[in-house]
């Protein structure tokens, strides 16, 4: 039986090309694997597949009965159905350490480092594997992707060392106006519906017992959101309703780096804690200056609060 | 402020010398840490830092407000006190994965392999620093410890390598005569009370939410424990008396390779169902033959039986 490689609920890019590189190497390393997807693909990964010839994973969302490889998420709010009915063989991942358990050993690679594809890029060297040309691009743009051409302050050396390395494997000359490409497509709000946007980025998490929804929209300018907030605040809203303590919606601008939080919440007085600000407004919604990171700069404080 | 590096509850030789490993591997890394012990050393534990000169790492029960460096489990049960307030910044580990979580990312290096020595072998290479030759001495014994010179179902081929690099390092010319040496140290039970045999090896699970002990004592010939028996039962029905469901020891003979299990339970049916067997007898006890590892062949049924 193979074994399944899964990454989150509503893949992006990083989840999409870890579980097509894993899958690879581990076939190389003698297991049966095949990639899959709990979704379709978003654009900007769509166009990273598409630059580089790699299909789309077929979708699956359950485990039962599976072996699984879990890349980019160790919640299993976020991880494939009835994880429990299946058995985890295998976790990459660069995350905090979420709430996943095994009855069985297993292998584990996590790093702190901005992206799941810096990770797999150690483990085909650690491995003597060779990576395919097509796969380092992929890993490639979803570093540049995770880590917004290293802006993001969860950008390590790991991440900017990997990406130098995969351009030279995958024979990229200019890897930051590639990078650039892919994010004015993945920051692309045209003529998209409001919950498609609430959608593009949105994981649960569950703090302090409670059910939080967080989503991000990574804009190049945040002024090309103004006429759709009021439709994302019914979304958040919506989502709050649906059984969540709190729904909140990043809205990042790339290029002022900062976030607009829209918050829906039973209880904004733990997002103001979170964040030392104040939220108000039309919008219900607060600035916080310097954020872009949703792991490093949104779930620490939110949980601390939440405690 | 120092990561302290600790390993699990009740100590055995792979907890000590990881966390005394992988303290200096950090430190050569250029983090400052210690190893710390949350509880003495056994006496085969303090043969190895003996053969190698090194010394047992310093008590430490507590985790509030420390970073820590968290080897050979990632179960809370078995972990620091209070972990939870502390921050757990790196695992090594070669179990199945347990419920520590963290609100930060972190790095982990689990491995389905048999012992956390062999993990670290693994990460002294990968980041191209030199493993002192005392620390390779102890680690090569700690693997010997947990695959019982190999003999241990859970034992790889990744174990067996790492020890011969090991030895080679250490300058041991036989490292099975030494490990034997240290096997008998370890299954010597004359003139040792039934609690410290009980405490020897011994670990407390959440199995479907019920508190489950299993101890284990090696010895190289069951018949060394006849007289001790009953009052092994003692000790298994006192711990279970405090608030466990079921208590198990298993007396694991080395040579015969399988175990005799005492069973306290509320519910003895779900051990028969995990093994296949019946208990009973005087001792209520089952003979498992082939039976080693509670890591490999005890935790996965009993948490199937419980689930």
């Amino acid at each position: 039986m193979a074994i399944i490689v899964a990454g989150h609920k509503n893949p992006d890019c990083d989840t999409i090309t870890a579980a097509i590189a894993v899958a690879d190497l581990l076939s190389k390393r003698g297991m049966e694997a095949v990639a899959v997807a709990q979704g379709p693909c978003t654009p900007d990964t769509e166009f990273v597949l598409k630059t580089f010839g790699l299909a789309a994973p077929a979708i699956e969302t359950d485990a039962t009965g599976k072996d699984v490889a879990l890349v980019d998420t160790t919640e299993l709010s976020q991880a494939l159905d009835n994880l429990d009915k299946g058995k985890v063989v295998v976790v990459v991942d660069h995350h905090k350490l979420g709430d996943v358990t095994t009855s069985n050993p297993l292998e584990m690679w996590v790093w702190p480092v901005g992206c799941t594809g810096t990770v797999i890029k150690a483990m085909y060297e650690f491995y003597g594997i060779e990576i395919p040309k097509n796969i380092a691009g992929a890993i490639m743009l979803a570093i540049l992707n995770d880590t917004v051409l290293f802006k993001s302050p969860t950008c390590t050396d790991a991440d900017k060392k990997a990406v130098e390395a995969l351009a030279k494997i995958a024979g990229v000359a200019d890897y930051k106006s590639l990078g650039m490409d892919m994010l004015k497509i993945k920051g692309s709000v045209e003529g998209i519906p409001a919950v498609d946007l609430m959608n593009r980025d949105y994981k649960d998490f569950n703090m302090g017992g409670k059910k939080v929804g967080i989503g991000q929209v990574e804009v190049l300018d945040l002024g090309l959101l103004d006429k759709i907030k009021p439709a994302l605040v019914e979304e958040c809203k919506k989502l709050q309703a649906d059984g969540r303590h709190t729904v909140m919606l990043l809205l990042t601008d790339i290029m002022k780096e900062g976030s607009e939080i829209l918050v829906v919440s039973q209880d904004a007085s733990l997002v103001e804690k979170a964040f030392g600000g104040k939220v108000g407004g039309a919008l219900n919604s607060m600035w916080v200056d310097g954020c872009m990171s949703r792991k490093k700069q949104v779930v620490p404080p939110m949980e601390k609060a939440f405690a």
